[in-house]
């Protein structure tokens, strides 16, 4: 599992630079910062959309894969964000790793307190 | 790297089944997947924020670590989504890895193609 | 005041059976109340970058102009998710305006009450 | 319609400077504008979800009421957004009807151009 969003946010490091004629990372980064927070956001919205849609009928196979496919996008626009600035999907799983001792409840509570 | 996502995915399933009262995680599955859903789209929301605040001053080290724990607090709750529908991470990452041979533009496109 | 919204209502509610190529409005419809739903939910991410960026430099005409440009758009696409359900404005002015009398704080929580 | 608006909009503004403990206005306004926006995204977020819900079962009386609800929290907020930053309701309203004349298809596209 790693290797794959390992070499994965490496890919969309390295085309960064690429011709955004032939790359659609490099298009996004050309596009500037507010643009790929953007992109972020619509796909988060598209994969809400898909949850819900599943969840009213959950034994669809087809809206499944949608659900699917709008979680991939938003990976990938995610991954997008953080190569961005410069920040490696281990410095967030770190921070997951960090929180998963206490429970999922105190951790939240914890990160309101310190809001 | 994939240690953590695979063991907090894991962590995420076993408490489902926890009490709403000790775990975030099993307060979540019991409001349902419409909040869960919308819980993504609240986090989805923050993260955008905070990346176009750091955008602003791309120099903070305060609002890079705000992203951070933002972008943290969206893999979690992307991750309670994933788990809710017993997606596993592995079959995103198979998504976005059987779409990597070809440019993300082409990729994109392709996509669109087919909705 | 009244007489714009009430009118931009109304064209929506006409253009809904307009032939898609010549009206967005009728475009939009055409793509099912998913895709409808969806655009408001892209706008509305647009708005609040713009907010966000306007916060950041509040001085800027440039950014104040963006934030009232992404506010049409989304009241815009807000008419059309109401329209698609045939929910005219004044029932929302009206839902709101029963809320009124009390103060704002009261009313949410009564709302989170309910829920 | 038009009084509603415009004395929704007075009571915002007016409450700007209330207490905090009694006005939930003055408590958003308390949070700062990152916070306000955050809020409109959010209200989005559930507006949509309502929308997709009503669409899969357009005979809900119940989730009809819901999107209405959910409605009336956006255009809340929406307002408050405005008021944060001293944008009248009509100065929106205006840049919709100046738009009204052309076709909406071709407004967005003007627009898209422009950006």
């Amino acid at each position: 599992m790693s290797d794959v969003l390992k070499s994965l946010y490496q890919t969309i490091q390295e085309r960064k630079t690429a011709d955004p004629e032939n790359s659609y990372v490099a298009k996004l980064y050309a596009r500037g910062p507010a643009k790929i927070a953007q992109k972020l956001g619509e796909e988060a919205v598209e994969m809400v959309i898909e949850a819900i849609r599943l969840a009213e009928k959950p034994s669809s196979a087809k809206r499944r894969e949608a659900l699917k496919d709008e979680a991939a996008d938003l990976l990938f626009h995610y991954l997008v964000v953080l190569g961005q600035n410069d920040i490696k999907p281990e410095e967030i799983l770190a921070i997951l790793e960090s929180r998963m001792g206490t429970s999922g409840l105190e951790e939240k509570q914890n990160r309101s307190a310190n809001q």
